[in-house]
């Protein structure tokens, strides 16, 4: 866990790419459970971490995804893509396109970045 | 296309299970490209449909994923998954699990109740 405030929580996904997974913190199952101040809590750190994202690692296109089929606990994943990663243009779920070539900026160096801004 | 207004078209996705396709009408690539309005018009949508999913199909799980990396042009998709289709638990885009069978009821009347609430 790299943050967290009185609604949510944000986990770090292990990945070849930047993947990042926002949770809230009551147990709900979907979307629609959340309360108005959680869902725009949620959007507007999913706004804030594409743009974070877009910047330092300048992918080729940000994705998300809030299943939770498997994990009925209400969760956002997102995702910086890039040309050379594992899967793409396949989701990250999908069919391996090829050994994944990247040569990204520092993760720690990102999180340090955003959690100043999400400290604002 | 199902619905449209100044700022967003709906369209189904033709598959098994109930999954229809929220698109900007302007050419935008990214989520946190799009504007206030459009990003609140968005999430009241995926808020609305997933509600009325719920409702209607009383499905296992909604999954609503924004990808794009086929057709940069922003769109999110929400689906109403059932422990009896094809790919539950996996993803849509995901390996097949089973022969999916589904006896839901008419899509047709959903999306005619779906509209009636998009306008008012």
């Amino acid at each position: 866990m790299i943050y967290q405030n009185n609604l949510i929580y944000i986990e770090i996904h292990q990945s070849e790419i930047p993947w990042l997974k926002i949770f809230t913190k009551r147990k709900i199952k979907e979307f629609s459970e959340a309360s108005l101040e959680e869902k725009t809590e949620i959007f507007r750190l999913l706004d804030l971490i594409e743009k974070e994202m877009i910047n330092y690692f300048n992918p080729e296109k940000i994705n998300i995804a809030q299943f939770g089929n498997y994990l009925p606990h209400l969760h956002w994943h997102i995702m910086a893509r890039f040309k050379e990663d594992s899967y793409f243009p396949e989701h990250m779920w999908g069919e391996k396109q090829r050994e994944g070539d990247l040569n990204l900026p520092s993760l720690d160096l990102f999180i340090r970045k955003l959690l100043k801004k999400l400290k604002i």
